[in-house]
């Protein structure tokens, strides 16, 4: 390492005063993150639902210990790198809620069903072939959930006869063990008010209840109903009480939070744990300035409320454009920021956000506690 | 390194087909990229301007050997930590078109003009006054741009008096050596049309000229004129019989073209050297389909012509959304996709989409070539 290299990004911070960090940095506060940890896991536990928190969202190990400690019963990841990720960091129990195809991929995944508890999803019989082919040389079946689609439109058949004629066939193939299903209703970030944001969380529910109700018609225990994001979390208990059949939760998001779920409605600017630290490096007209995070940092993540971002504590700041190094934002007309000043930026969208960074720092009492590695950076295969 | 752990990633792909290749990756078509590399170069040489390419686009000392071989005069970066990893891969002339700002930072610049020719650049007197002080105990002046805005209204002062007044500050400041002006007409991405198109290349270079004329009135050569995207590239004959005076073009995104740019008629998917390589994993109606990169690989950047990012040979099949590991994909009625089929993708905009990968895959006659670190990806300070 010389003297001008990457020596710089290696230096241990802790201890370093929010104060005095170069910019951009990820910042996440700790007493915030903790609180957002502890509350869903006790909510979780009050309504009677197992949490399995999507690791995608941070994709570090540190926090994964965290959730499990406060009484997470696994994690769920979207790709088989972040599962090899957590399994090297001792994570035990790993949904992977992503249809595995093709060889390669299937190889690895045996290699993780030999170590630890593998349950992963399929929305088709050609998904399901492989992995029976697959998993029937395991000493222990392979747990699988059939995906149903709520409403996003993105994996998955229809709630009914279609999901449950797939599941059917599934549970008739060595090697596998049809354990239930699961659904993701990702279009509740799209509600355009609380009530419709409620209505998508109980035909979240309700797309595995009336699925598995047919299955057991005929014989069939998907007694597994998991379903879940951050949006659809905040009805929770209505969906559990119309709904007593489900049993997990899925959220993701909701270790951070953010600008578009402060925009939905489910949180505020004082439980975003996530945030950028950014500095003042032009300030060419009144209205205007740039500041030193951009796409590459901050992610290109469309906002609910416009924007790119929101600026703490002051949400008459709009992030107008973002390149990939700069954020121009566009001012009130009395703002007196300078050249050199700092200021924090919400994301729109926390997800994105660590997958950017290599370490993230973990801040308390304005001083950094704890450097937290991404330790499942650029894990996308 | 275990069985199931990073080994994959780390295990040599050279010599893989392409056809073999697990997904997503990200391939860069080396006859391709080799012929945008020749064919700017030697634009640039006929029409007599300096090519000093921005690496922010691939982030590779590999590319960055290449263009520099192929006649580049040396590299444009946005960050310190860009510059630095490419001063350790050996480039020995670098302008930073970025305002830097903060003694941490000022302390990494000092260290790399120590070592290599560096040039940087401002648009405000507390920038200039913190370089200043920076270099006046450097054994050469430090070379400085004063940055114009010719419309793009991100970093930079109005052509004429305003940026005029700013360089005759700063050419009088011990420390510092005034070479010129530098301006980047990124608003040229968001052209109606060709004519407008080139109605933003002339704009661009006459913001320099007509402020270079403003210095030389009061003695001031400001000599070196630095502009220029890829989209200006495009008119580059035409301003530079026009303005003589320019002296150097940064375009980046040359190297490998996107689909903005197709959308924008200055490339075609002929000339369109990076991809992303995908997988079919889920087929759940007849008019959608689902592979296996999103925005985690992607970048979500808004596309000119809808959608995120093309199909490579179907410029009928519309990237409908994104999430993080999932691009949904709207079809025509007679689409034949099957689970386990394998696509191209070229990405709207190229530039963020090796700052998410770790390594791209040159690829020559279907086969992968050359593994290409991406040296300075994350370095984002």
């Amino acid at each position: 390492m010389t003297a001008t290299g990457t020596g710089a990004a290696t230096v241990s911070r802790v201890g370093t005063r929010v104060a005095d960090l170069d910019t951009p940095a990820v910042l996440v506060e700790l007493d915030r993150l903790e609180a957002n940890l502890a509350d869903t896991a006790d909510r979780a536990k009050r309504v009677g639902v197992r949490l399995r928190p999507h690791a995608k969202t941070h994709k570090t190990a540190w926090i994964a210990t965290e959730q499990l400690r406060h009484g997470a019963v696994g994690l769920t990841v979207a790709k088989l790198g972040e599962a090899e990720a957590f399994v090297e960091a001792g994570v035990t129990d790993i949904l992977i809620a992503y249809p595995i195809v093709g060889e390669e991929k299937l190889a690895r995944l045996r290699a993780l069903a030999q170590r630890v508890r593998i349950i992963t999803t399929l929305d088709d019989p050609v998904v399901a072939d492989g992995l029976s082919r697959m998993a029937r040389s395991l000493t222990t079946p392979l747990d699988v959930l059939v995906e149903v689609d709520s409403g996003l439109q993105r994996v998955g058949l229809a709630p009914g006869q279609e999901s449950a004629a797939l599941a059917l066939a599934v549970s008739g193939l060595p090697g596998l063990r049809l354990r239930g299903l699961l659904t993701h209703a990702g279009h509740a970030y799209r509600a355009r008010s609380p009530e419709e944001r409620e209505q998508i969380a109980m035909g979240e529910a309700a797309a595995l209840v009336q699925t598995a109700e047919l299955l057991a018609d005929h014989g069939i225990d998907a007694s597994e109903l998991s379903l879940g994001s951050t949006p659809t979390l905040a009805s929770i208990e209505a969906v559990k009480a119309a709904y007593p059949a489900i049993t997990e939760i899925r959220p993701g998001t909701y270790a951070f939070n953010d600008a578009n779920l402060i925009a939905l409605g489910v949180a505020t600017e004082a439980n975003c744990a996530l945030s950028v630290l950014v500095t003042v490096v032009s300030r060419p007209a009144a209205d205007r300035m740039v500041v030193d995070a951009g796409s590459k940092t901050l992610a290109a993540d469309a906002g609910r409320a416009g924007g790119f971002g929101r600026v703490v504590n002051h949400p008459d700041h709009l992030i107008e454009t973002l390149s990939e190094e700069h954020a121009v934002i566009r001012l009130p007309p009395d703002a007196d920021w300078r050249i050199g000043d700092r200021l924090e930026v919400i994301p729109n969208h926390a997800c994105p956000v660590p997958n950017l960074a290599d370490t993230l720092l973990g801040v308390r009492h304005g001083q950094v506690e704890r450097e937290i590695r991404v330790d499942a950076r650029g894990r996308n295969r």
